[in-house]
Parts: C-alpha cells; structure tokens; sequence
C-alpha cells in the first residue's frame, strides 16, 4: 500500500471512529502540532550529549503518540478500537527526572537566554513548541473534550525540556546567561 | 533600494494586486507558513545524505515560491502581473520520487518514531510544517478561492518528506524505532 | 522553589498584574511565540559564523524578554512593577546592523532560495518564526492595545535576519540562489 492515499486532497480526513471532518479542524491542528513537537523530540535525542538520556526521549516519544491517538479520537462516538492509555505515572516519571536533573544545577532566580551550544538551543525550542501544543489543546479542550492527563502533561513535558537544556548546558560546559532586565 | 522599506510598520502589507490588507489576514498567514515550510526544506537540502537529491529539493523550493505567488495575489482582482503555474506534473513528480525512494526499504505496517539521526528528524520537522501550511491552506480556502493544485501539492509533499525521512534513514544506516502501542 | 508549579495544570495562568487568563488567550499565543523566536535566535547565535556578532545577537536576546513582559502585562491594570522600556534606538540600532551587513553583499533584484549552508537556513527559520510572532502580534492589537515599538521591532527584525542570512551566505562563501520564476 502506498503512503500517499490521495483520500485527503479535498481537504478532509477521517479521525478514530471514522468521522471525517475538515483538516482545518481544532482537532487536526492539536494532534498535528504534537507531531511537530515529537519531531522536536527526535531532534532532541539524537543531540550526543542526550546518547545518557535517549531511553527517557524514546518514552516521551512513545507518550506523545499514545496523546495523539487521545486526540485524534472523535469524542462523540463510542470508539471500541484498543487505543493506549495515558497514566498519572507518566507524569510523575516528568516530575522525578526534572528534580533528578535539577540537583547540581545551580538554582535559579532569573530567566536565561536560549543558548550557548546548538543541542541546547534545539532543547528551547521543542520547549516552546510543547507550550505551543499545550495552548492548542486548552483551546480544543474549550470547544470539545480532551483528556485531562494530556494537558497536565505537555504542561509538564515543557518544564521538563526546560530542565533538560539546563542539565545539558551543564554537561557540555556551555555558558548560562542569565536575563538581567534594563530597567 | 534597502530592504527595510518600513512600509509594514502599522501592521499592514499589499497582495499582488495592490490591495492592502492587515498582516493577520488568513491569506497573508498561509504564504507565511510557506515561507517557512521553505526554509526547512533549505535545512533538509543542506544535509549531507541530500547532496545527491539537492536538484529535486531545489526544484520543490522553486515550486514554493510559485504557491507563494498564488496564494498573495488577490482573488477579487483580475491581476495581470505575470505569475508562474503550478502543474499537475508538478505532483507526478513528487510520487515518483516516493515510489523510488520506497523501493529498497522495507514496507510499513506502523508508525516511525521521529529522530535516529540529526538530519532525519529535521525531515521530520519539515513534514510536520508541511501539514501545518496544507491545515493553513484549507482553512483559507473555507474563506476565500485558493487553487486547488495548492492543496493537493502540500497534501503530497508531506508524504514525500515523510519517504524521504525514511530513505535517509536506510541511506545513513540509522535506527528506525516503530512505535509498538501500550495496551 | 521547583520549577513545576502545577498552577498551570487547569489551563490558566496569570499575566503581570495578576489577572488569571486561559492560555489559550492571544496575549498567551504572543509572548509564546516570541519565546520561540528568542529559541531560534539562541540557535542563531550558536552557529561558528556568527561568534563575531554574538553581541548584537544576544542584545535582541534581551529585547525579545523586553518584549515578552511588554506583550505579558495586562494592559487594564495599573501595573507599578519595573518592567524594562523598549527604545527607538533598538530600532535604529538593527536599521544601522542591516546597513552594515548589506555594504559588501551584492544588491537583491530577486527571491532567494533559503539554504546553501544549515547555518543559514536556521536564520531562514528564524526570520520567518519572527514573521509569525508579528502577525499574532498584530492579530492581538485587533482587540487589546500592544506597545507600538513592538510591532516596529518585529518588523525590522525580520528584515535584519534576511539580511543576517545573507550575510553569512558571503562569508562562509556559501552558494546564493535566485528564484526565477518559470513563466
Ligand atoms: C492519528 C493518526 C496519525 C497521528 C499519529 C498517531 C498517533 N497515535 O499519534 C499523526 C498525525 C502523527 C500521523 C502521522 C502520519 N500518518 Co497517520 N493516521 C492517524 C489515524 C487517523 C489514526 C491512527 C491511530 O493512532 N490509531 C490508533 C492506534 C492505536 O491503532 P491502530 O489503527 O492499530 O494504529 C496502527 C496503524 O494505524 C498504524 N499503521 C499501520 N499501517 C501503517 C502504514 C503507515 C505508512 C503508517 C505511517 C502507519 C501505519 O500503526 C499504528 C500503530 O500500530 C490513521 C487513519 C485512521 N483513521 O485510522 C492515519 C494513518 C495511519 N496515517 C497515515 C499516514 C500516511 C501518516 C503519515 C506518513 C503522514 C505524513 N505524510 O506525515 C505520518 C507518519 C508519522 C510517523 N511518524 O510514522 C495513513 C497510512 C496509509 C498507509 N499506507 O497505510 C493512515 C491510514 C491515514 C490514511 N491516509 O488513510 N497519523
Ligand atoms: C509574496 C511576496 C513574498 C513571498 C514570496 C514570494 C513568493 N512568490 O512566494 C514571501 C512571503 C516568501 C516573501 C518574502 C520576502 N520578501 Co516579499 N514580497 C512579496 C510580494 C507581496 C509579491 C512578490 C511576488 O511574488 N510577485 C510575483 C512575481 C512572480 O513577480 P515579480 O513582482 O516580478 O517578483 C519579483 C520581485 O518582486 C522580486 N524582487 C525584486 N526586487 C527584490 C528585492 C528584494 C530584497 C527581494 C527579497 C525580492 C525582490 O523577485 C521576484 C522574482 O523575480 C512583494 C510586494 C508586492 N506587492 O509586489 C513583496 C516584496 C518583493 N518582498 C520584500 C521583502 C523585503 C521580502 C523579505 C526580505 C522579507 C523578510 N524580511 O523576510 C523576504 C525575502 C525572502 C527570500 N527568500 O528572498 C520587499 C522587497 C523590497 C525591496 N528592497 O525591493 C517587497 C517589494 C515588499 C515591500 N516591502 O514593499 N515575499
Ligand atoms: C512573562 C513570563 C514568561 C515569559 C518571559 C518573560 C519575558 N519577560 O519575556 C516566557 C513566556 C518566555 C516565560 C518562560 C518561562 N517561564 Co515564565 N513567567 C512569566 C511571568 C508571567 C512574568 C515574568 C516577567 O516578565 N516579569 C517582569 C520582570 C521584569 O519582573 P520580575 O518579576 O522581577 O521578573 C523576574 C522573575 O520573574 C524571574 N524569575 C525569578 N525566579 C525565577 C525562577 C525561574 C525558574 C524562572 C524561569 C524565572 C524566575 O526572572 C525575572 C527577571 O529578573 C511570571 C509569572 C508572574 N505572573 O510573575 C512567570 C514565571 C516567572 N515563569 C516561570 C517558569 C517556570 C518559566 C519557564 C521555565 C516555563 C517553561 N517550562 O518553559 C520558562 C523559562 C524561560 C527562560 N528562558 O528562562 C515560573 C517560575 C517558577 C519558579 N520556580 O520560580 C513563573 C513564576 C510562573 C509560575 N509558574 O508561577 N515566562
Ligand atoms: C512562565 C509563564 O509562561 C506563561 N505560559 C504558561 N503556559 C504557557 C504556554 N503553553 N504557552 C505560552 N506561555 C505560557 C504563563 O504566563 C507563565 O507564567
Ligand atoms: C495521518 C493522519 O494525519 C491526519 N492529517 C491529515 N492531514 C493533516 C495535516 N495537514 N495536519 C495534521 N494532521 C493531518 C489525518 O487524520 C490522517 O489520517
Ligand atoms: C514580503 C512580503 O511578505 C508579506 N509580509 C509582510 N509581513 C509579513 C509577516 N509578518 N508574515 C508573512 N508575510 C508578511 C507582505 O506581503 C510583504 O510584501
Ligand atoms: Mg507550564
Ligand atoms: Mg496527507
Ligand atoms: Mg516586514
């Protein structure tokens, strides 16, 4: 079977349940930004510095297409396809990497530039790319169901990859610059 | 003549054609989103493993341009201005660089998790940006004509970056993860 | 004090002055979209090229987080906090970088293709992410009033990176392509 299906070139596809709908659709833009953001992700894993990490990456990978599928269900219909589960403990995974990462990073009091070597500037953006998805989604989430964890958790995947470009400034010796606002 | 003309500054701009319109016009959005669909599509074209694909990524960058034409003339007026065609050979093409870069990798029966090597994941970026242009696109064509062939290429191109994705993978002999759900 | 605060886990947050928003406010999308043009910048600034210009790079670094609290105030309180003033001269200041940088760079009578160099496509990336951050800006001053230095900032910017972009094309004698529309 060949990738290219033709079946979207008008315009519309079908999401779980089978419902088609417009690809402008709120919900088409929700799930296709956490595909941006997951590409950000692979780009992040393949940084050497993260070659430590790449297990954790490859998790958070699998956890962003598990939320795309959460997406890309129609709400109004009773699906019975097996689709995977988010769990509390996905969260909490987030949680115990950030403090295990931020332990000797010097604590901070101020914003920081983006920057100082390339892979962390890679990690500053998928950061923003995340908040990007999660405001997609709180605006989905306005209009239309959507699973609780998955806004908890692109809210955390962001605090995340901010702790992670501060390890990893850390790891490869890179300068930290901090925000000292010209008032 | 500088660059700077600043005849943007109150926030708004001319489509070909001379009407003016505000800058967060829906149309002004899509050529936008092309524009920098067209930087990534420099960036893949940049990657080593590219060098021998660097005329037919030349040849969709030149493609991009044109859909920039199409998409900033206005609609409502008889523009003279010669503006270059997009062809259904255009898109011919595009699908017989996917059957030929398909050949000698193997079929899929799942998703790919993103990454596996730096210019991979760029690809992977590109065809998310990609998808975000095509859901810009379709968006605009509720509101207002937009040439069909726009559409379709974009709907094209994105699968193309996804086989190109995979060809660079099999060509750098790097990891390809398939995502095996939770359930 | 942890980074992760889980105040934001419902979907609001809160701009300066207190005001608890939806994330999903264009206020929100702004300053959001600004921190990932100060992510691109971050990369920008990474690149070998462009360690004799780190300087100036990193001054629009911390012009990007004048705007950002600029875009995060909420312009219907009082706020007596110290936020830092964005100038003319910063104007200016990108205005003269743009002349200096177009002085031994051949005239434009025609497009570019973004690329010939990864480094040059980033700032590619970066001038059109900064296109994107206008338009929202512009798209908010629709319905809630924006510092107008800041619209003319982002305006500039993007003409600084154009000309950033080839400017580094020139000294990493990397190749300049012209669009030539096929008529
Ligand atoms: C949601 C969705 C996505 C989401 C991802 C899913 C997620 N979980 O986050 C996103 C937006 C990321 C996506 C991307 C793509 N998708 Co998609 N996607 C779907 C959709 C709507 C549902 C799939 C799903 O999640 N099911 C829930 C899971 C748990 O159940 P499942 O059905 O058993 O899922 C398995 C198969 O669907 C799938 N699979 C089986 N055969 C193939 C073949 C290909 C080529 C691919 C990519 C996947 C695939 O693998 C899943 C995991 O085991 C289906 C269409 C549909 N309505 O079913 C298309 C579909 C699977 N996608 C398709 C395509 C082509 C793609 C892209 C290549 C498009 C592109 N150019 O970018 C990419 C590939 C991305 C990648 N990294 O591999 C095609 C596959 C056509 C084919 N040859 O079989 C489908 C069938 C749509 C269509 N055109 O008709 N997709
Ligand atoms: C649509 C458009 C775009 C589209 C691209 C066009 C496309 N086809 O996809 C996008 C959004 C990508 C774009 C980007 C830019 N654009 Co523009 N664009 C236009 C617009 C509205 C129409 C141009 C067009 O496509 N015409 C159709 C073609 C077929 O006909 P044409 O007119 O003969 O087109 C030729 C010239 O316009 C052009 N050209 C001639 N002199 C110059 C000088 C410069 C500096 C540039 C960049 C182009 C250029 O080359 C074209 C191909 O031969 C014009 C304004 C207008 N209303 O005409 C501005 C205009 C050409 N753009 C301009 C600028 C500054 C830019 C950017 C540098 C902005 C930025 N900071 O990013 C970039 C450059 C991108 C690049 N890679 O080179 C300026 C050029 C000012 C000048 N010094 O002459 C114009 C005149 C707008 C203005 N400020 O008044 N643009
Ligand atoms: C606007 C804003 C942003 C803007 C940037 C600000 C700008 N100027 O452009 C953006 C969107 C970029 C941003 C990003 C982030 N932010 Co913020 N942001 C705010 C907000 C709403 C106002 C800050 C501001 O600009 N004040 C104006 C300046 C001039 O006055 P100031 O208050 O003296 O500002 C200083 C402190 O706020 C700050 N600071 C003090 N302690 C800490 C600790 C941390 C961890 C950080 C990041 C900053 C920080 O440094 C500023 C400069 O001196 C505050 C919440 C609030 N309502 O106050 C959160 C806040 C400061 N941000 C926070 C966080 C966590 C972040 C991010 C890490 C989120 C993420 N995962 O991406 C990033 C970090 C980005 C970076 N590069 O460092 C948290 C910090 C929690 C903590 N541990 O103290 C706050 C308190 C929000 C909250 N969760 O309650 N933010
Ligand atoms: C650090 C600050 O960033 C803002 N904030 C919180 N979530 C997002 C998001 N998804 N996108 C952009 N900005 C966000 C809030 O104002 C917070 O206080
Ligand atoms: C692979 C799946 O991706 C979805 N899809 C199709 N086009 C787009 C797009 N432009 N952006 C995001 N998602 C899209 C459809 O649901 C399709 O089935
Ligand atoms: C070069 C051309 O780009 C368009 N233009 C001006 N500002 C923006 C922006 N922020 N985003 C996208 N396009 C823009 C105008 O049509 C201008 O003429
Ligand atoms: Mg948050
Ligand atoms: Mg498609
Ligand atoms: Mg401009």
């Amino acid at each position: 079977m060949k990738i290219y299906t033709k079946t979207g070139d008008k315009g519309t596809t079908a999401l779980i349940g089978g419902t088609r709908v417009a690809k402008s659709h709120l919900r088409i833009e929700a799930y296709g930004t956490v595909d941006e953001l997951n590409s950000y992700i692979g780009l992040v894993r393949d940084q050497e510095v993260n070659s430590v990490r790449a297990d954790i990456l490859k998790e958070i990978q699998d956890r962003l297409f598990t939320i795309g599928s959460s997406l890309a269900t129609d709400p109004d219909k009773n699906v019975k396809m097996a689709t995977p589960d988010l769990h509390e403990a996905d969260i909490t995974l987030l949680e115990h990497e950030i403090d295990a990462m931020s332990e000797d990073v010097p604590p901070l009091k101020a914003f920081i530039l983006p920057g100082g070597h390339q892979s962390v500037s890679f990690c500053h953006v998928a950061r923003c790319v995340c908040r990007r998805a999660e405001r997609i989604a709180i605006r989905l989430q306005e209009e239309s169901p959507v699973e609780h964890l998955v806004i908890i958790y692109l809210n955390r995947l962001s605090d995340y990859l901010f702790a992670l470009g501060r390890r990893m400034t850390h790891e490869l010796q890179a300068e930290e610059i901090t925000w000292k606002p010209r008032v």
